[in-house]
């Protein structure tokens, strides 16, 4: 069976995920993730279909957002709204986020109190670790919707059921990871599950955003063969699926340096004629000038749709953790 | 058939809306404007019946508020409410508000993916422009609830809805437009729906805060007969609806300007005793001191009750637009 | 029967609530208190068995928190969502707080549109005499969620309702409140509940944070005896109930004053080997230092059961004022 298919779990697959937090990227068996991956898909069929769901009737989701999200927070919203549920929020503007310091037992305090309104906590905080410390507070499930330089395991899953559903499966892909590799989050959670799959990598990036090596040795470890180069266009001649990522000013030593590499990374109309043909683009969203707008046309400028996946893909982990697909 | 009657749209009548955007009061025809009045007057009757409403069950509004407006966004979010939808909200405070360079780009992708998630879309911006760059990019309908110096159309419809209901009728009626009509984005939008029907207008306004001349011009050329004063005292005692405004000091040349004309369009107890037998102020909210609060118990005072008009006129508009009446 | 029991309101006792505001603990007789403790036993069952109620089917309620007070607005949100009913929300952030001049009228006006919305609204604000205002102006009831220095009268409810199931009752207990009773909102409010039973108070504080004379006075008139003592081990030892409050510096007139005294009003391990058996602590939160984290496993330690005992004694209030309880 494909990673993309539509299927409920069994009493088995679903007793895998009910009770259970969403921390990171490396708590998944392939197993789980596939399971995890076809709960989306049944869940995208009832979408289509426009099916009043259930699910999640009565119950009610807590979304804490300790820093501005709008996009993640808004498509957990609708998940549980779609599945029937209720949602109560705390949406943080960027003055209002929680200071650096010594909060993390506050943090306790306060999902040990949500922990008795909510059935599902989902926890965006600027700060590594505070989603770890909920899920120690609270008896129900917490899920991690991304904790500062740490992890963002929707992103993975959605990016995931992205390559599965728009390629038909992920053996046999090349995947090229465009960008800032050393800072990106969400490049660092695929890589984790790409290396479950009969992948190829290509990174592709300045020297100063190289990968971490300790990254690309333990993927390679895992018997995945990586290429690394600054060649945009020679990677996107060989790649199926592009994964672009922002390539940040602040994040260079110098301007001089930031100026000699930015147009390097950008995917033009131009450049998309050199693409494989059947390539696809992701994109984590928001981008800046990283896709030029008229690239938007191109049939395999998936980016957007991949965004709209990350409905069906958190109503899965909502509905999994919950232990109420129905 | 009055203005304000309530029956649901024919088929016919609905296919009008369904899945258009309502992005402006000058799109609207005089039958569409009738239509959605009408349609209000039914979800009025069922509010007062309180009758449980499943029009909008299983479907999400996305309410982009990118600017503070309170009150609108509480009468958009319990439309909704009301006909059994559910809300997901961005509501961005008065110093986090969209910057004015460079958002246009982003603004569609932003609509691009809520979109994704939503099945209609309510947009606020302190730009004008925006809900039309949210519509071009969203298929699902998109309404328009306020942009900037441009359009909010929501307003003149509850505005209209209430002189028909209060007044039985808009044919016949002298309405009285007071204050800052050189601003005034509300009463540019009236004016454009009360030219449909048999009217007369009377600007009331200091010189520096006429009604722009080409409004005036466009709608004495329709037929519609207008009267310009600074007489307000005059022109309460021929109007039977007098549509105020707020007169805001930092809208003068300077504060001798502001000083000289500020109590010229204040309607108090007194003034009232001058009205027209009958009459009824509206005042799109918030007042300052334009009416005083001891007005508030003459039974012509139908400024609150507008302001509630707002909520089955808005229910109308989302399950039109969705096509939803049900 | 005791406090704590699980019971619907018989008609007439609903009728005691229904349509009426709850704005402060004076407000109730001893026998609506109970009523209102037994209706939320009977929540709370409802809420253990995971039964999905319709009590708030198709109503909205309106939460307008005018300052940050996050969990306080999460548990009336979600006992609103638990009863089946849909929620508005205004939530300002510390920076957004309405100014403390001249906004007494506009706060009229937003309660009179809002009123025109919501079937209950709940109201939250740094100024004393806001939700006053608000059911002046509003027909639908209104529920004070905090005003300033006044009242929190849902806070001093969950207190009585956490004590009266902890303990089983209230009369024969030794109530010891520990720390800032000057100031202390949560604790005079709560002293109106205690006086109605046959209890024993002891007030703990350092002297400039003692309890005021008047309260004092009022209370002993009642019959109640009150000692007053600044030693925690002494008090600790003859109480069945600890109310914890925080000692915050900035009440202090001096830093010496503060520093001389804050650690006197602590809660640790090995002060809860001094505890009567089977006493319990209480403490609204969220705690600083008051209580150290090692407490948290004491059985007695009841903050967070209290903290989550306000979700059914909310969703009484809620049910009862509307006239809703099924």
């Amino acid at each position: 069976m494909s990673i993309y298919s539509a299927k409920k779990p069994t009493e088995q697959e679903a007793a895998l995920f009910k009770g259970h937090d969403i921390l990171s990227t490396y708590q998944f068996t392939k197993e789980e993730l596939e399971i995890l991956m076809r709960t989306a898909g049944y869940y995208e069929e009832a979408l289509v279909a426009q099916k009043r769901l259930y699910d999640m009737d009565g119950k009610v989701m807590a979304a804490l957002f300790y820093e501005p999200s709008t996009r993640t927070r808004l498509s957990f919203e609708t998940a549980m709204h779609r599945l029937g549920g209720s949602v109560i929020t705390v949406a943080e503007s960027a003055k209002n986020q929680i200071s650096s310091t010594s909060k993390g037992e506050t943090m306790h305090d306060t999902f040990t109190i949500v922990d008795g309104y909510a059935d599902v906590i989902v926890c965006r905080s600027p700060q590594t670790g505070v989603p770890q410390i909920g899920a120690a507070a609270a008896e129900h499930p917490v899920i991690n919707a991304g904790d500062g330089a740490g992890q963002h395991p929707s992103q993975a899953l959605l990016d995931m059921y992205t390559i599965g559903k728009e390629k038909g499966g992920v053996d046999g892909l090349t995947v090229a990871m465009v960008g800032d590799l050393k800072n990106g989050r969400t490049v660092h959670s695929l890589i984790e599950f790409l290396a479950m799959y009969d992948t190829k990598l290509i990174f592709v990036s300045p020297d100063s955003l190289q990968m971490p090596a300790d990254i690309t040795a333990k993927t390679r470890e895992k018997g995945i063969e990586i290429e690394e180069t600054k060649d945009l266009k020679y990677a996107v001649s060989k790649a199926d699926v592009i994964y672009m990522t922002r390539v940040q000013k602040e994040r260079f030593a110098s301007e001089e340096e930031y100026n000699a590499v930015k147009d390097d990374y950008i995917i033009d109309g131009a450049l998309v004629k050199s693409f494989k043909p059947g390539a696809i683009i992701l994109h984590p969203l928001p981008r800046v000038n990283e896709i030029t707008v008229d690239v938007d046309e191109y049939p395999g400028a998936a980016y957007f749709r991949q965004a709209r996946n990350g409905l069906p893909v958190r109503m899965a982990m909502i509905a999994l953790v919950t232990g109420n697909v129905k």
